[in-house]
């Protein structure tokens, strides 16, 4: 297939190289930045471009990789050549593609990318939407080539896991920098915590979470908890944090609620 | 060395065998349940004891690996011998110990452990504290045979660890079940979210987690934040999870406190 790359960055990147690696051709790489353009067309040997109006139709897909926020102005700039468009978001619904052209679909990848570490692709799940059965085939054949996750999910669908994936990754994150700040603050090292990271991440690819849920919420242990506290005087948005999981723990699994 | 454990939790067994395979003896396990005493007893060649009064005081040292509740009360069981007495607790000050006997010591190892998963020993970080530079000595020396990590550490600094450890490690695995449940009410799998909570502690094998962190609140992405909010209509403490957590990242990332 020939494939159009829009927008140059993680996202991008990781995806034109998996799809370079399966055989397909990427014709173009628009960027804003040219450079940015330029650096990844040269790995995957496209023609790089920096003006929307430098856009062909000679392909077979357009893949927007670019911000949410730009995606439904780029559109207008791609559907007057009829070829099959679709957006890599876990944010934006189908439909806003819908509104210029009924050729369009969703091509999300489930995975957090930095420029520098490699991610093997044929693990990354990708979400399949498209406007119509043949659309939504041609998508989950082209996904395939790639990964070896590929999930039909709708737009409803797509922003749950979006949603879930805020709490499971961005809030998993931070509550790691609050580690680091606490350890910091004693003149411990964060690599002190990366093993038990490593092996918390590392237990539920064969478990369910709340399964193998440790601490002291999960025992009602008040002692520890009221230590823990007291230990967090002078940082109050720690304490709320401390307190609202340590609650939310203590009632789902005393209660059974949802997971035990 | 001859080591007696008293426990047969998963601290105890898994501290049993790396000792045992490191070429220690282990002497006695004690257990209040005689089923669990003999299990472990048998697997590393150690008579099982149920009763506090038949532990001997043929060994070099006795590790605590009980309830941290617990610890005071056996202490006394143990002290007459005069031999080395370690507990393996976060949240338990050496000084406990010290009430009883100066012949005292913390061996705390910083990991998750469960029965049916096998941890490399060699990675467990093991926070070491001693009631004098000897006794420390003795007991780096013996964490030295079972892993390459191996860390000073007071009690003060135990406390902040463990507390770390909550955070970084406790709520995170809670964070994941609230994805899975996210997950389950749209019909979907937790399958799907396996590959990015993978990559997400992966990443921090090599960055700062401030350095990498992802998600709609760094962006101060408030019309997904606020879309996001808005799903979680009726489940009230996810929303205040969701808020409070997205506040203070944007407060930490915006003022570049502590971590930018």
């Amino acid at each position: 297939m020939r494939i159009t790359i829009i927008g140059s960055g993680n996202v991008a990147t990781h995806l034109s190289a998996a799809f370079k690696n399966a055989g397909h051709r990427i014709v173009q790489v628009y960027s804003r930045n040219m450079h940015n353009a330029a650096l990844l067309a040269y790995h995957v040997g496209a023609e790089a471009v920096d003006n929307p109006k430098d856009i062909t139709g000679d392909t077979d897909l357009f893949i927007l990789a670019i911000k949410d926020d730009a995606i439904a102005a780029f559109v207008p700039y791609l559907s007057t050549f009829n070829k099959l468009i679709v957006h890599t978001s876990g944010a934006v619904e189908l439909q806003q593609l819908l509104n210029f052209t009924n050729n369009a679909g969703v091509f999300y990848p489930l995975q957090t990318f930095s420029k520098t570490k490699e991610v093997n692709f044929r693990d990354v799940p990708l979400c399949i939407e498209g406007a119509d059965e043949a659309i939504t085939k041609t998508l989950e054949g082209l996904a395939r080539d790639i990964s070896n996750n590929v999930y039909r999910v709708n737009s409803t669908q797509r922003k749950v896991l979006h949603l879930a994936a805020v709490f499971a990754c961005n809030f998993t994150n931070y509550l790691y920098s609050i580690g680091e700040q606490l350890l910091a603050g004693s003149g411990m090292s964060f690599d002190m915590l990366r093993p038990l990271i490593a092996e918390t991440a590392d237990k539920i690819k064969e478990h369910r979470p709340a399964d193998v849920q440790p601490g002291p919420a999960v025992r009602n242990d008040d002692l520890t908890m009221q230590a823990h506290l007291q230990m967090l005087n002078g940082q109050p948005a720690l304490q709320e944090i401390y307190t609202l999981l340590s609650q939310d723990i203590i009632k789902n699994h005393n209660t059974g609620h949802g997971d035990k």
